[in-house]
């Protein structure tokens, strides 16, 4: 019965999901949902994104927090349009949260719609939001280890960008390692290593965000 | 209708739950749920815990995991009763999976029963095992606000492990901002400091346990 459960939930979640996808492209919108581990960095990604990008590219985020807008707070120097998604809770956003919330965009300014999922490996994998792509952004401290630990969202990532090597002198993380956990997963993402603190493989990012948004 | 399941799912977990913590009671085994984000050092908190009270304390472990075995295969050398539990993609443990491994245990032969859930820092929070108490593991470079961010696992743990202290001088790290992001969720629980890779605290670690196991 659980699984019919979680069938039926997906399901819905799939309709909504193309629901938003389609409104999305009639807007020429293009939405990146960037899925991480609590703590690795998806709001500093952000930060460093518009810094380069904003105002040329338009760009909205939409973010997910089980509580709290410190996430939202953060960005706000951007003067960029953002919407929190509280889930009181819940471990990941679907596509009706998004689709509740995209009326309080005004799409027509908008060229590029991050969505924030909630930090969390697992759950967010699971829920197609009507995005574009999907990113996976790993920190290294959380060990070289995870990709075959956590394949779903590596096996459905567009790119694995691979956050803090500036602490690799300090830690145990062994990248060949990583890389080839990674590649029995996904043969052909690209990997895309940098430092949001010290800006290091920042312009690899946008250079690799920018071929693929237009 | 979703949340009716969900009512059924946490009331048949809690039943559950509570048989198990009665069998262990009854067998003077104390079990332990450790909860963290994926690579805070959960495994590596359990090899230094074994290092300082094997065999003095006859130790087991259970270890959720999505997939493979690799984090039982580092607890191996202790020579310790090990069981894995693959969820196959599920986000946390559940009662009714801690207690179909029950019987590959010799109850007789074990006084802590270590369980170390899936890598993440919401799920697991809302399931009950059948174990004593819970343990919260964070680790510094996941940042200085998650309690705030991911409460309910800070306001249910009977200790919260604060790993990687070593790291600090190269994060911005804020231990005051932590602490008193804490204390508004769980006024009282003791913070322990430490790192998995320097040893530094880990005896402070081993002291707080030694008086919560007998």
């Amino acid at each position: 019965m659980e699984i019919k459960v979680m069938r039926n939930i997906l399901d819905r979640n799939q309709h909504k999901a193309d629901e938003v996808r389609e409104l999305l492209k009639q807007k020429n919108i293009i939405m990146i949902n960037i899925i991480s581990s609590p703590g690795s960095g998806k709001t500093t990604l952000l930060e460093r994104t518009c810094e380069k990008l904003c105002p040329k590219i338009r760009i909205g985020v939409i973010e997910g927090d089980i509580t709290t807008d410190r996430d939202a707070q953060r960005l706000r120097i951007f003067g960029i349009p953002i919407v929190v998604i509280n889930t009181e809770g819940g471990c990941h956003l679907d596509s009706h949260s998004i689709f509740k919330v995209i009326p309080e965009f005004d799409l027509e300014k908008i060229d590029l719609l991050f969505v924030e999922n909630v930090g969390n490996l697992i759950c967010p994998s699971q829920f197609d939001l009507g995005e574009n792509f999907k990113i996976a952004l790993l920190s290294t401290p959380e060990g070289d280890d995870k990709p075959g630990k956590y394949p779903l969202l590596f096996r459905e990532a567009k790119a694995v960008i691979l956050n803090k090597i500036d602490l690799i002198p300090y830690l145990s993380f062994n990248y060949m390692k990583f890389e080839s956990d990674l590649r029995k997963i996904n043969p052909s993402v690209p990997i895309i290593q940098l430092s949001c603190t010290t800006k290091e493989g920042i312009d690899s990012w946008i250079k690799w965000l920018s071929n693929h948004i237009v």
